[in-house]
This record gives C-alpha cells, sequence and structure tokens, in this order.
C-alpha cells in the first residue's frame, strides 16, 4: 500500500505528458499561465492544450476534450468552473491518467456543499487509478523533471522540499529561493488536499533519494496520528521544519476559509513536535534560515556558543537573545583569549566572549576572519554566531575559509538585500544580484546558515542543538 | 540647573566652531575620518585640525595645540592616545569650550584604572564648562546643525532621535535610515557615558522642538531613579522606544566589556517600561518597524485588527499572530462583507477577516486598495494589517491613496530590499533604490508603517495601542 503510494506519486512527478484545460490564444484566461508554466521552465515531454474552441494554443496542437487524445496522458491540469470539473475528471479516470492538479477553488473552504464537491471528485477518481492534488491549489514545481507551477523558476534542483497548503507561499518560497541561493527538490501546494494530502507527500519525500530537507507549512491534517508516526520515523534520516498555523482562534477560523482545515489543538502540535524533533519556525524568514543551516547536515557537538561581531552593541543584544534561547556562551580559553589580544587592538574591543573586533574592520578586513578561526578552533566552542550588519564578497569569502579551518557550525547574522546608496569604501564589494545565490549556496553548503536577526540566528543553532540531541535519543544520526 | 544642562547641550549641538585632533595629511589615521565628517556633511562653522606636525590638513590651516587657536572653539574632537588625552581637556576647560567628544577607548569597559581616568576627565573638565560625549563613542550627528560621525549621511532632518550607548549601531541607525527614507533630529552615540548620560540626553530631548520620537538603545544607566522619572514625564508628549540588551548574565557581561555598564535587573526595566509607556522593541528590524508607526502621531482607538492579504497563508500566519500579542481580529459588519463580495471573486478568497484576496489581485491591482478601503472604513475596525510579499511603487501609491480614505493606521508586511531577477510582470514596478526613500517617508507620514515579518507588524500595532492606553490614562494625548 505504501510501496504503491509512493509509486503513484512518483509517477505524477516523472509525467510523460501533460494534459491542461482553459489555455487560449483568444481570451486571457489563467490556463494560459499554467500552460506557460511547462513550456518556460522546458518540459521535455507532450504537452497536450483542451479547448473545444481553438486549433491550436501557443503553437500547440488543441484537443477539443482529454478523451480526443489519443496518446496517453499521465498528468492533468485543471482550471475549469467548478461545474465542468467532474466530467474532465471522470475523464481522465477512464483514460488512465495518474494524477490529476485541480487549480480550481470552490470546494471545502466555502463550506459543506463545496466538502461533497469534492468528496464526489475522488469518488470519481477512485474508477481508475487517478489521484488528484487539490484542489484550491497550485500543484507541483519539480526542477528536475520541469514542472512548474509559476513562469521563470529555476531548473536547478536542490535538497529541500516544500510542502504547503498555502499555493502563494509555496510561489514565494520558489521566488525567493532563486534569489537566496536556495534550490529545491519537489515544492508541492497542497489546497484543500481532499486526495493526496501532507501525510502522503510527506512519506513519499522520506523516501525521495532527491530530497534530503522536508519543510512544511500546514494548517491541519486530516489524519494526526499518521502525521505523527511518519514525522517521528521520517525525522531520523532527513530534518522537518515545520511551520504550523492556526494556533489561535483567529487563525483557526481563518484557516477554515483558506483551506477548510481543521487545525487541531496547539498543545498537541507542540508535543508531537517535540517528541518527533520537528523543528518549528513561524514566519518566512525564519523558515529561510533554518533551511539555510540545514543545507549542510554536520550539526554542532554541543550548545557553547561564540559570537564574533565588530558592532559592539548587537554583540551583546546577540549575547542576551542566545542566552534566552537557551544556549550557553562559550567560556574561551587563555590561550584563545591571548591569541586573540595578539590580532585585536586592545581598545574599543573585548576578547572575552562574545568578542568585540571593534573600530579596526573598518581597516583590515580579515579580522572577522582571522578571529573566527582563533574561536572556532577553542575546544570550549561548539559553534559561532557571526554578527555583520552588511554581506560584501570578501566577507562572504573569507567566512567560508574560515569555515575550513574550524569545522564547525556557523550562523552569521546579515542583512543580503541591503540596498547600498553609494559605496563608502572601495574594499567593500557588495553581493550584486547575479553573483549573490551562488555565493550564498557556497555559504550554506560549507555549513554556514544566514539570517536577518540575532533572534533568528540563535534559535537555529537551538533547533540544530536539539535536533542533534534528538537524533542521539533515537539511536540514529545523519552525520558522523 | 535643568534649563542649565538643557543650555549646555544645545550648545554643544549648535557649535560656531569645531577642533580636531589626530587627522593628518602624511599618516592615514582616525582623526582624519573625524575631521572629513564635517567637510562631508558642509559644517558651516569653522573647523581647526589640531597636528604639532603639519602646517595644512585638508586643505585648512593646522594648530600645533587647542591653546594656538586665538579664536573661540565650542567643540573639540579627540581620537588620542588615553594618555594624551587629560592634557587637551585641560586646555579646553581653559579656552571654555562648550563641549568634548571624546573618541578615544580604553576607559570604563576596560576595569577599575579606566574608571579612574574617565573620573579624573570629568574632574578637569569641571574646572571649567566644559561638558564630555564619551570617552569609547562615535559622537553626535546632526542634520540641521551640520554635524557628522561618518561620511555619506544625509543632510535632511527629521522627527527622530536615537541615543545609543553602542556607535557601531549608531552608526547602522544613520545610514541605514538613509536608504529607508527615516530622517533624523538627532543621533548620540554615548560610549562610556563618563558626564553627559541617556539621561541627560533623554531630558534635553525631551524639551527638544526637532524631536518628535526618541528611540534608545541602552546596556544599563546610572541613575535609574532618574531615567523613570523623565521616561514616563517626555512619554506623555512624545514616544519613547527603548532596545535594552543586557537582559542576560551573557548579556550583562558582554555590556560591562563593551561599555562598563551596569544593566540592572531585567524584571525592573519591564515594570519602569510598563509604568512610563515605554515601546519595547528587540533588534534593529523591530525598531525600525516601530519607527515607521510612530513618524506619523495618530494612534488606533482600540485593538481591533482587519487583514488584508494576497497570499492566504499569510494571512492565516498574521491572524495567529495578531491574537497572539493580543490584538482582536476585527467581526466585519454585514455591509462591508457584502461590498467585498462585490469585488474580490467568489473562489480562492474570503471576505471574512482575514480577508484573503487570492489570485486575482496578479491581473487586477487596484484590488488590494480597494478592499483596504471597505474593510478600513467598517466601523468595526481601528487598524489594517496588509501583507503583500514585496513592495511595488504601484502598491504603494495605492495603500497611500486607500489611508486617506480611512483614516487609520496601517501596518504592512513586505519586504522592501527584496531583489528581482527579473521582472514577472511590467504592472509589477520595483522601487528603485533612488526613489524608494522618499515613498517610504510619504507612506510613513501618512500613518503606515512597513515591517519584515507579521510578527513585527502585530508587535508594532500592539504597541501603538498600548502607547493610546498610557496616554488616555496619564491624560495627555499627542493626537485628537
Amino acid at each position: 500500500m505504501a510501496d504503491d503510494l509512493i509509486s503513484q506519486i512518483d509517477a505524477i512527478f516523472k509525467p510523460r505528458s501533460i494534459a491542461i484545460t482553459g489555455a487560449s490564444d483568444k481570451k486571457p484566461k489563467l490556463g494560459n499561465m499554467l500552460l506557460y508554466n511547462f513550456i518556460d521552465i522546458g518540459f521535455e515531454g507532450k504537452l497536450y492544450p483542451i479547448n473545444p474552441d481553438e486549433e491550436t494554443v501557443m503553437g500547440l496542437k488543441s484537443y477539443p476534450s482529454l478523451k480526443d487524445i489519443e496518446d496517453p496522458v499521465d498528468l492533468l491540469v485543471v482550471s475549469l468552473h467548478p461545474d465542468k470539473v467532474p466530467q474532465v475528471i471522470e475523464e481522465a479516470a477512464e483514460k488512465n491518467v495518474k494524477g490529476a492538479i485541480i487549480f480550481t477553488s470552490g470546494y471545502r473552504e466555502q463550506g459543506d456543499e463545496g466538502k461533497k464537491r469534492e468528496e464526489e471528485l475522488v469518488k470519481i477518481a477512485r474508477k481508475g487509478t487517478l489521484r488528484l492534488i487539490g484542489p484550491n491549489c497550485m500543484g507541483l514545481y519539480c526542477p528536475s523533471t520541469r514542472l512548474s507551477f509559476i513562469p521563470g523558476l529555476s531548473r536547478e534542483s536542490g535538497p529541500i522540499a516544500f510542502i504547503s497548503q498555502s499555493g502563494s507561499l509555496a510561489m514565494y518560497i520558489a521566488m525567493a529561493g532563486r534569489i537566496r541561493g536556495v534550490a529545491y527538490s519537489k515544492l508541492i501546494s497542497l489546497g484543500n488536499a481532499c486526495d493526496l494530502d501532507a501525510n502522503d507527500f510527506l512519506e513519499y519525500l522520506g523516501n525521495d533519494p532527491q530530497t534530503g530537507i522536508i519543510a512544511c507549512y500546514l494548517e491541519g491534517v486530516e489524519d494526526g496520528q499518521r502525521f505523527f508516526r511518519l514525522a517521528k520515523q521520517i525525522s531520523k534520516k532527513k530534518p522537518i521544519i515545520l511551520w504550523k498555523v492556526g494556533r489561535t482562534s483567529g487563525g483557526v477560523k481563518a484557516a477554515g476559509s483558506h483551506t477548510g482545515s481543521i487545525c487541531g489543538k496547539k498543545e498537541i502540535w507542540d508535543a508531537v513536535s517535540k517528541q518527533a524533533g520537528l523543528i518549528r519556525v513561524e514566519n518566512v524568514y525564519e523558515l529561510f534560515g533554518v533551511i539555510t543551516a540545514l543545507i549542510n547536515p554536520s550539526l554542532p557537538k554541543g550548545n557553547r556558543v561564540a559570537i564574533v561581531s565588530a558592532p559592539g552593541g548587537p554583540a551583546v543584544s546577540a549575547a542576551d537573545v542566545c542566552e534566552q534561547e537557551g544556549l550557553k556562551l562559550a567560556e574561551l580559553s587563555e590561550y584563545t583569549k591571548n591569541k586573540l589580544s595578539e590580532i585585536i587592538p586592545n581598545l574599543g574591543t573585548s576578547t572575552s566572549n562574545p568578542i568585540d573586533l571593534g573600530f579596526t574592520v573598518a581597516s583590515d578586513n580579515t579580522l572577522y576572519s582571522r578571529s573566527t578561526v582563533l574561536v572556532g578552533k577553542d575546544e570550549n566552542v561548539d559553534m559561532v554566531l557571526v554578527y555583520n550588519f552588511m554581506m560584501d564578497k570578501n566577507f562572504a569569502e573569507a567566512l567560508i575559509e574560515s569555515e575550513k579551518k574550524i569545522g564547525k557550525r556557523m550562523a552569521v547574522v546579515t542583512n543580503i538585500g541591503q540596498v547600498r546608496e553609494r559605496e563608502l569604501d572601495e574594499r567593500f564589494r557588495s553581493l550584486d544580484p547575479e553573483e549573490m545565490p551562488r555565493i550564498l549556496k557556497r555559504l550554506y553548503e560549507s555549513g554556514i546558515s544566514i539570517h536577518l536577526t540575532e533572534q533568528d540566528a540563535a534559535k537555529t543553532l537551538v533547533s540544530l542543538s536539539k535536533y542533534k540531541a534528538f537524533l542521539d535519543k533515537t539511536g540514529r544520526a545523519i552525520n558522523s
């Protein structure tokens, strides 16, 4: 049964042919984008527009209906009015189509009538071996097999999978990933999940060799027990990041009208998360921060953090936040302190943790990396938090070099998107938008995560520590 | 005495002449930047470099010592070695210099010896009417009188003052403000504050007609009672934002080696903040979010929030966060819901709060503003939280137009720094770095604050509500 499920979903991710309803050369329709997505990303199989009124659409031969297509169709994308959906699903079931992405809204999220319409669709699909994704969803992005749900996405694959009950969030994550140097294995916009649901995709991704990290945005799941069982098991080999909304009565109500979800009690989700080793986040920046930290699978051996910062104020703030979040400020050895005082000027600085580099970084841009290497090599230090207001290319390269020498996790608080009105100094080379994603990717792969605030960085380091503890306790480890 | 203090500090902010030690045409020295700052920002009074070894520095006549300058000097900037500082302070006291900014480090932050050296400087200053700023500080930025502590800052004045025990933070706030459309009345980097301290500047800014909002980054204050008294009193007419670090034992230790501060108990600061109506923040993004919300002085009449979002997932997340922070999700009137359903398509959307605009915003970019106006006019709504992944120019303009029609506070969650690799749509016009600050400023002035996360936006709206309650209770109000 599980094997069936996995091969069914696998077939949907690797279609040889796709039929798309609702595209037109004559009228601007949503179906146009849905068809164009596959052309844009370079889908290599057959594309079949379905439009009874037009001969061709976007230069492709158009078919009056699904059943008029002679060759097999593996995947169907539907954006028709709800009244017209049952018929095309019927045809798809008959034609042995493997999966249908139902973009159309107007189902469970609108109440009981809509829920019945969904159940009807599932009943029809079961006449064949057809599996449904949606309704009220964006569908799939899978760069390796050239599936996409929005134009302009990258063809590069990466280790991150994302299961999302929000379509717009899935799109944002896909687009923002391109800018932030994060590449994906599979992005799944579930919508109402009338058939294939979060648990099904979680099970699939747990077994997917392309996927190393699973992130989920969930409003609720139908079968909480199964989610817990799957999560606990998969967490032992792949980290799972969970952004669970619907934690308050207002959020619960909102989730109901968004995807018709039943959210479940906050306390239960918190307990499940803890037992299953899940990493919780609560907004897109936290999500990206944790993702960037997990791309390199090594985990800190303990929770003793050293802070290296040129600005003294943020160094103090970061020290506060690290302690609040449950990290220990590492006690540096006398050897390290002595070595630090050889390279850091003795005025306006501190060689105790947090290390305050002071003003000299402005004239000596190697100071960050030299200090980071010194504290990172200290045996009392498990990980390093580096604070620098803005990311530049030299700084990024120096971080990568430092990490090579210390082999410990680093979390960097910096702004990668800051626009500089004019360059203050020639030594400061901004990351230009073209090269930024490549450099960021190299940072992540080196075990250096990027965060916007000291709070995000500290929480992420705590998450890495806790995940390490979870793996140690459950007897499995993804790193040595 | 208080009047004395105010006129003393006022004279320091309006010097007619400044002497700067340590600048040189021959050797690159820190003093060069300190002198260049005033040239760069266009200081209109006299500048006197002090350098016994050179005839001229940066084209200005150089003097062997302070006492060799025949004309009066109002402000002195010192970056000499600690051993040489007492003498120049002695000369300044004799010469009736009004203020000295001591950039030099190596005082209280290094222990008891350093503390004694500071006390010695104050004793010397008291021989005249000289007041000291620092040591271990950056000094002052005051655009209206052309004082600056770093090159490249704006000459535009605004209502925000910032008192900072961190020099690098003061510099960052100054630079980032320029990009974010935030202009300042006065920025003060206090350093160790051996003479003029946070309380003195707080008292001054409370009386400063240029300053409408006071923000503070503090590690500790010498006289907690006085801080409380001043804060409570000033809060009644001007909001005070407090970023207090040194809340944990690690942070306390770090603050000690940063500026030699004694932090005080977290619980006391929390109680004082509540009683004095202070608005607390914990990182630079929260700080800017609250600043942008206070630029327009109007405050929400209650705590009922309406959420307007195109992405449905973030709408749910924002609803959660608003409730967690203590806001109420407004119950929209039937009239509003009916009107909304006339303009929002009935599929994949929600006309209940949170309003989920769904996909149609992609083809109809007036939907955000039309919906915002509808919900904003509802009498059950006190304020509106708008979520949109990215800020563009049309969106910004539409927000400003909407606010004019509803006259209620709006908090917008969006990314102003996002770099777009390519434009997906011609209708989407990115804010270019040149025009962004101007547009953002107009947003703030219209009562529209800008935040990076739903958490920051919700916290800020709560802060505005609480500040309103504080003003109501204390019988004074800054708005009608």
